[in-house]
């Protein structure tokens, strides 16, 4: 049976449904990383906020001003601010009982990862920008808002310090979301297979210790 | 006597001369904080002037970024940046010679972040955002120049660090300024109404030690 | 013999493409003393093409950002990011067998302060800014990308700790160039003006100790 035109608008609102689903559970994600993040260093509860809020959608508000794109995704959608907040008071409440499954956080942010390193390619796609620029904007969307959260914490951004293929998993998510489209996948595809591999790499790279070289001056 | 309509749009006119003056004031309170900040750091004097610039205009500039504000409220009018370099020079002299009283400090910092919130809530307020995007920027306004004084001089935030109701004070305010107008105020004195209730909560929380819930994970 | 308005425009096309290679010349500066400053802090090679990027553009983003001017310079132009890539994989391989010499870096660096301050310059200048803004937009073009790197680092940004008159040559730099137009020079010239002013004055504060009064409060 071949596809009628409603099946498919009724498949890409589906699609559009869970994307946007799975980006207010990265956002979830990343509040919790910015929650634990902030919970090392003695602020109150208010700073606490700050620091997930900062966490969950900064590399997402540098991507829409760098794209001039207005509104800002969290000043449209006051959802993504609720999500925050829900999120940050009930790890809040959870820590002080018990601690958080360090494998399953790790999982989860690997997960948030990919998911905003596809969603941030294909807000610059849908702009017709360069593929460069897609797979950038992509690595800043899931990247950046991690960087925002260890300045304010005043330290040198994990991004940078950890060699377990951060930045390189979300760059490798993004552009296999690319390459797949490129080799004739349709978009709901392709994003599965980017976030597959953005979220496989940087697991494996968790368990097997892959890593890039480090460059040292002698200085 | 009803007011006539000339009455009315005197008042008005007068009511944002005054906004605009306690603007200009605020930014002056704010560079002050910046020099001072700077001072314990052993800058030269560009450099200093340079942390009094961010300080004062860094929250509305965020705030003016994010909300597609253009031009930038100290690109527009050029008379903040004057404002900042006076009061600079002014308190590089004045304190060569005395210090600045430390409590007429915390009243000015208390007073200009209330304002800022004000004036910050009042531009997003202007184009219709919903509540909780208002009293975001007004926080934003009131809160970020100091944040990245703080980045810039290598510390962590002392929004962040500190107890004493800083952003709190800045949301209550922003917050109170909104619910003011829910209940039949005028703008005009909702803003009154505002400003005082941030200065308030902000002084007393510094002189009666009020405080938000330290969190604090074991890690 | 009159120059008839081809020779005319034939020159300013000239001019526009020397322009051109020397900013794309200070980017590959500004990636090489990223890349030097993440070699201290043994970060991977993909962090150090990070820092280097961050180095390179930071300046210039943040003043398309603040001027409103879409789409930023190196989204516009892939050829940005190519040439700090490939600077950041030159610098990489050079100095692992041979150190960078420090005279000419520092050279390099000021020339590449000077060209992005006039560079930043001209962009607030085609949009009709004050001569306040436009200076600022040069200095913030010259010197914001470093203020980034470092802060990324987790350091004090040199710009503040250094002495040797850094944001002072860039101001000095672009405020030359509009003097120079304001006295009669047309603008090719008066970027020249404006370039040798900057650099001088850099490399005249490095090798004579020329400095700015220190300002430091007793506390």
């Amino acid at each position: 049976m071949q596809p009628t035109g409603q099946t498919i608008v009724y498949g890409i609102a589906c699609f559009v449904m869970v994307l946007y689903i799975l980006d207010l559970l990265g956002v979830a994600v990343f509040a919790v990383s910015g929650v634990l993040a902030a919970g090392r260093k003695s602020f109150d509860v208010l700073g606490v906020a700050i620091i997930a809020t900062v966490t969950a959608i900064g590399g997402g508000t540098i991507r829409d001003v760098l794209l001039d794109r207005y509104p800002v995704f969290w000043v449209e959608d006051a959802t993504y601010l609720l999500v925050i907040l829900a999120t940050a008071v009930l790890t809040i409440l959870y820590t002080r009982f018990r601690e958080l499954p360090r494998t399953s956080l790790l999982v989860a942010d690997a997960f948030g990862l990919a998911l905003f390193a596809i969603s941030g390619a294909q807000v610059a796609e849908a702009q017709n920008f360069p593929g460069v620029i897609v797979v950038l904007m992509g690595t800043i969307t899931g990247t950046a808002g991690g960087v925002l959260r260890d300045v304010l914490c005043n330290e040198v951004p994990l991004l940078l310090r950890q060699p377990d293929l951060y930045a390189t998993a979300a760059i490798a998510g993004a552009a296999a979301y690319l390459g797949l489209q490129a080799f004739g996948l349709v978009q709901p595809y392709a994003a599965v297979g980017g976030i597959a591999v953005g979220t496989g790499l940087r697991l494996a790279a968790i368990f097997w210790g892959l890593r890039l070289p480090i460059y040292r001056t002698s200085d």
